[in-house]
């Protein structure tokens, strides 16, 4: 069974708006072992939604819509669909009471565009939208089935989890493709590649496909193969030994699977072992704190972070020495040591990293150019320090700087080198 | 002249990477003058490849192909395309050599399967990559063009605006679309229409669409209008005189215009105003430190934040009083005043903000649930703080949180409520 998205708005088509419900659609339809063979995004207009919809059930027999169903004056799909299912809108009272209970739950107000949002196609199955007051809808045509949802992510998934693929299992039967993936960090694509080419071919000789999937600081590999019934077990444990065999193969780089980051891999390390952290930062301005405390639990390991962005901040509450900034500049070996040791002692923890660094686009040297990254690691008995070069771009230089300390730390750790 | 969007990659269609290559390929298009009509994601596959090609030549005259030349294994898209334009792959020395340079500039060995991205098309343009070794292609039939690029996006980007977009411009003609966007925050979609419905209609009766697009946190509106040649600069002062209107009649909710974030409003009026900001971040974990230092040049205005994710540093570095955690809790009035009040006085800025929350999705209470989220701001004179009521996912809840506290920054700072 073959499924595609369509997704429907200008505001994507004008690089307004990133398209993140397709990655979740094409995720969980994989979950439900669904194949997805196309995403295509159009224009807000009738034509486009008709002609899509058309070439979309050529290929495919389900097609997963997203989009379109706001309250305001520039959305039109939901007469388009009615339209081409052959029906029309009417005043749906059970949901127009359900989105006055909407409102009242939340002491606002309800107006006549809110109102207009339970007019809905009279031959659609109406999917409840909990989380707003667009309805997902649900059409049948020969034997093929198309679900509109709003566009709004929070919404769509919540229509999805609530009632979409459960009406999907019961409505089509499904089989399987099982996927693992492993999560890299410190190693670009080609280099990792090569390090582990025999058991890349051992691999896919034994019919599991590999693909690389690079970010910055990040390489992700994705393992896949297909099982018949009764054979998902086999094809699993297959795929884990292969798994289990790179993770013993190249630990420094391996930090978790799926949708681990490299956060969650120091949550379960520093929680397992009872330890604690804090954190210093400068040029990565936050987002390390930020990323360790977007993993639900982090408080019990993760005390807090001191965002020293100027050296007025450095000294007075991490400690830099002015002598150590003055001689060696706020981007050095000598201060970031001092940082993390600062901030290490204040909060009096077991371990703690610090960063600074030239994120760009200005503030460049001859000596310290655009990409200079110093990071370290303090502990009970030492404090170490390393020079990042990274590019010339301010994102990524703050993404790769906070990936790369905190995987340094789970490998010093891990190699028990503070002990 | 219509452009289309291919994407091939089996990681966006299983949900493993999320596309922004398109959107951003659409916003450029339309600085450009030319429509985006679709865009179309597919299989890592020969025959998803040529459909797909055939498909979009139907519709446009230009196709943008990103992603499928990695040195890695799980990539054919370029013998798809030779195939597709009847040509074959050759070793290009010129482009080898600066592959080899390349690796040399990066202090790294170059491997074979970085040589065989020397392998290129006999027949096509090449359009060099300076950022990596995936170089682009310019293929050309029957008058209509297709561009491959790798799908690394500051590799594509770097493409498209090193040559792609100047080789667009000399092929096809063009005409121009004007756009202008409007960013607010602190109010629903359904309640800002209802509040500017008049401004909406006379707008749409000079000719000038509007979209509604929403994110967490914040509605963005965005005003389109076509122009003929010579007609430009009228066009634009039109929507101009629309804008500056909207900018009169709800400044609270607008913070900017197009691209803007509030961290952007918040450099703007401190920088102009010299005034210094400190930040004190609880439930936030770093993300208005993350926002803010964002933004080049933040160091002018912004001095750093304390994350005081537990009840220690809280007290440590923000002199919390002991008895009001225990009194009042740390999600509350009396806490997030002592927070800012803490902060401001440590690093001695004009202004500063703090947050404390319940984020989720564990952690709330009956008198407190999740979602619950007290933010303060701290100046001379005075301290405020305010209760919001969010939902219950923890993403959404710190994201909110954030652009809620710097929007009412803004907001007290120009009604001139702390003078």
């Amino acid at each position: 069974m073959k499924a595609e998205v369509i997704t429907i708005g200008d505001e994507i088509l004008i690089g307004q708006t990133v398209d993140t419900n397709s990655a979740w659609l094409g995720e969980q339809l994989h979950l439900h072992g669904i194949q997805l063979n196309r995403v295509v995004t159009i224009s807000d207009d009738a034509s486009s939604i008709r002609e899509a919809i058309d070439d979309s059930f050529r290929h495919a027999d389900l097609i997963l819509m997203t989009g379109g169903l706001g309250p305001t004056q520039d959305d039109i799909t939901k007469e388009a669909l009615a339209d081409y299912f052959g029906t029309s809108l009417e005043r749906k009272h059970d949901v127009l009471n359900k989105i006055d209970s909407y409102f009242k739950s939340k002491g606002l107000e309800m107006l006549e565009s809110n109102r207009k949002q339970a007019d809905l196609p009279k031959d659609a199955i109406i999917l409840e939208n909990v989380r707003g007051t667009a309805m997902g809808m649900w059409f049948e045509k020969n034997g093929k089935v198309l679900i509109s949802m709003p566009g709004v992510p929070y919404e769509m998934k919540g229509i999805m989890l609530d009632h979409g693929f459960r009406n999907i299992q019961e409505f089509f039967p499904t089989k399987t493709i099982i996927h693992q993936t492993i999560q890299t960090q410190g190693i670009g694509e080609s280099f990792l590649a090569e390090q582990i080419r025999d058991w890349e071919n051992a691999l896919r000789n034994d019919g599991i496909s590999l693909a690389y999937l690079p970010s910055p600081g990040l390489v992700k590999l994705r393992l896949t193969a297909h099982a018949e019934n009764g054979d998902r077990e086999r094809v699993r444990k297959k795929i884990e030994k292969y798994v289990s065999e790179l993770e013993k193969r190249v630990p420094q780089y391996i930090f978790g699977r799926e949708k681990d980051t490299v956060a969650m891999a120091i949550q379960r390390l520093f929680q397992s072992r009872n330890l604690t952290l804090s954190v210093a930062e400068s040029c990565t301005g936050g987002l390390i704190a930020q990323e360790i405390t977007a993993v639900p639990g982090c408080s019990a390991h993760f005390l807090g972070s001191v965002v020293a962005y100027s050296n007025k901040v450095k000294m007075t509450l991490l400690g830099v020495k002015e002598h150590s900034l003055f001689e060696h500049g706020a981007v050095s070996e000598q201060v970031v040591k001092e940082m993390a040791e600062g901030i290490r002692k204040t909060l009096q923890t077991d371990y703690s990293i610090a960063t600074s660094g030239v994120a760009g686009p200005e503030g460049g040297t001859e000596e310290k150019p655009v990409g200079t990254v110093w990071v370290a690691i303090a502990g009970a008995n030492k404090t170490i320090a390393k020079r990042l070069n990274l590019g010339k771009s301010r994102s990524r230089n703050i993404r790769i700087s906070m990936l790369s300390v905190l995987n340094w730390l789970r490998q010093e750790i891990i190699s028990g080198s503070f002990e």
